[in-house]
């Protein structure tokens, strides 16, 4: 038997002993050390089930309780002999763990757009254990070894990092060329200050920040925001578009996902500008496509991440150009997981960017 | 005095004497030949004034009545002395009009992304002459000459045949490679048949048409589409995703710009697939940004067109890629412009796709 946290139902979260997991074929023993909590844990906490299963879920046929924490970093503890090249795998190895399921099966899967597999799920929110035990096991290739310089810590940020980092990816930076562009970030979340970080590790010439909290705009300058706007002051949309020449901005990324911060996004982008949605939505908003037409703008969604997003990630923090490690707010042993982790984001959330639940703290 | 169509506002169109323009530094005259009606002619005599001037216009600085006619080819009269290349254009030859109107200082206009510029219009719309009338003043770069195998009537296509060319242009088409794409067009009016019609001019692989009108079902099939599916029939999403291995096209054209059509749109495409948006639209819809994050899906927004879009059509329509002469239904003279053009196309609109009219005829 182990320890684990899981999630019963909204509200219902318990540290218990249940059994330990049963190494399969492909797959590795990892013994997790780090793990963060995520805005879906607290709302499957305050909302839930929402993610986790009270089906049984297409891929890992179980339901609810299931174990929690998919953002986790570990170390190896036994591999199974069948895995390819297993003996590249070596006990006592740090290894952040990327906690996609997917079918393997459908169009999004045979086209390599796993992340978005309709079947899809994550390690830790829709059945297959979670980091938030003494053991888990996971499939071989979610298996990413982390550099002798990157600390167990960092390791559990490789993961909303690599969210920042996909959605990054999917707008027009690079294309662009960082160095000539400029970009508004809604909202300073966990999610908003990664892709602050991303936007620094790529060399972008001006990234602006809107976010109404003091102590996230803090955090927003911290990380290398050039200028954080508060949109209960400022007009968001005029003042950025004055600092980027009167067009307006390149790119924006939502990650606020409200009402307010989706027509911020429209109205600020210059002609042909994208905005990049990067918030799960409750529920449905008003929307006049006209405001994406007389502008010729683009909207696009993204949804998780990719091995490559990882693997870019922790190359970035391996040669310093992402140094995420001032996004660690708090660590708490497991057993104050719902008091000092839960319900201190949802009652203090601008205080905190992560909490990390430290598995060896007593 | 001259013979012209003008538009004093809603329901209110006049064919009367008006003084004939005057030749403007910077600008050709034109004797207007073929003129098509547009779908948003209809919209400004239904329900307008929307785009006709009730203030004075950003760049034209006129207010209704204002002349009317945006889709036309014609001669040329007269040529300013300052043009630049000023012999180049020969009295008596044919041309297309590239009626774009646009401030050319703001941002858009500065980055070159013109038909975004937010105090544009179009000739024929927003002051500045317009088709339907016996000469107008163009400026000079408004002027595409017409190859010596290209009818005047054809001409008069090249407009909205530029909308649909400037869409297939913003979407991935050519990054996917044609002759691997497939495509779904919503709404079979005289865009969504255009844009067919251009699709068809660059190989595509699959165009699938939703129309419920089984006359355009038929002009869409006779401009090659390859499969046509009634919405009311059958469930174009799931259909569409069974013609494309279960996974959805690639990229959908919403030229039909309702809830329902919208809705197809970000459901039907395939993982990372991209809607383009080539409506205008009349009011708000309910949209849940989830519906492109579950997917990775783009969505497009397009306006207009801009030279080169016109550039390109007259070169396919030379070269016989564009075949676009069925799109014309009827041909009238300007005396019939409201009974036998506008009132027809609102009162009998799926038999119609082009009305012309005739500036030649008596």
């Amino acid at each position: 038997m182990m320890r684990a946290a899981r999630y019963y139902g909204k509200e219902d979260v318990r540290i218990e002993n249940t059994p330990r997991p049963q190494l399969s074929p492909g797959q590795i023993l990892i013994k997790p050390s780090h793990v963060g909590i995520c805005g879906t844990d607290l709302h499957e906490y305050i909302a839930g089930p929402t993610f986790a299963p009270i089906e049984p879920h297409a891929v890992t046929r179980e339901t609810i309780p299931i174990g929690m924490g998919h953002e986790f970093s570990g170390t190896i503890l036994e591999v199974s002999p069948d895995v390819p090249n297993a003996s590249s795998f070596k006990p006592g190895q740090k290894c952040a763990i990327q906690p996609t399921i997917f079918c393997q099966s459908c169009g999004a899967c045979r086209n390599g757009v796993e992340n978005a597999c309709p079947n899809g799920g994550f390690i830790g929110l829709s059945g297959g254990g979670g980091g938030l035990s003494e053991a888990v096991a996971v499939p071989w290739d979610a298996v990413l070894p982390l550099p002798e310089n990157v600390e167990l810590d960092t390791g559990a940020l490789v993961e909303p990092l690599s969210v920042a980092w996909h959605a990054v990816s999917a707008s027009p930076l690079v294309e662009i060329g960082p160095k000539n562009a400029s970009v508004l970030v809604l909202g300073g979340g966990p999610i908003g200050l990664a892709v602050v970080q991303v936007l620094v590790a790529h060399g972008t010439k001006k990234i602006i920040m809107s976010e109404i909290a003091a102590q996230r705009q803090a955090f927003a300058r911290e990380f290398g925001a050039h200028h954080v706007l508060a949109p209960n002051v400022y007009d968001v949309v005029g003042v950025s578009r004055e600092l980027c020449h009167g067009e307006g901005p390149d790119i924006v990324f939502d990650c606020a996902g409200v009402p307010a911060s989706f027509e911020s996004a429209c109205k600020a982008i210059k002609a042909r500008g994208t905005v990049v949605n990067v918030a799960i939505w409750e529920k449905p908003i008003s929307f006049n496509p006209n405001s994406l037409v007389f502008n010729e703008g683009k909207y696009v969604g993204v949804l998780g991440y990719q091995r490559k997003d990882f693997v870019e990630v922790i190359k970035a923090i391996a040669d310093g150009r992402l140094q995420p490690n001032k996004m660690i707010t708090r660590k708490i042993p497991l057993n104050d997981l719902v008091e000092k982790g839960i319900l201190a984001l949802i009652k203090e959330k601008d205080r905190h960017v992560k909490i990390l639940v430290d598995m060896e703290m007593a």
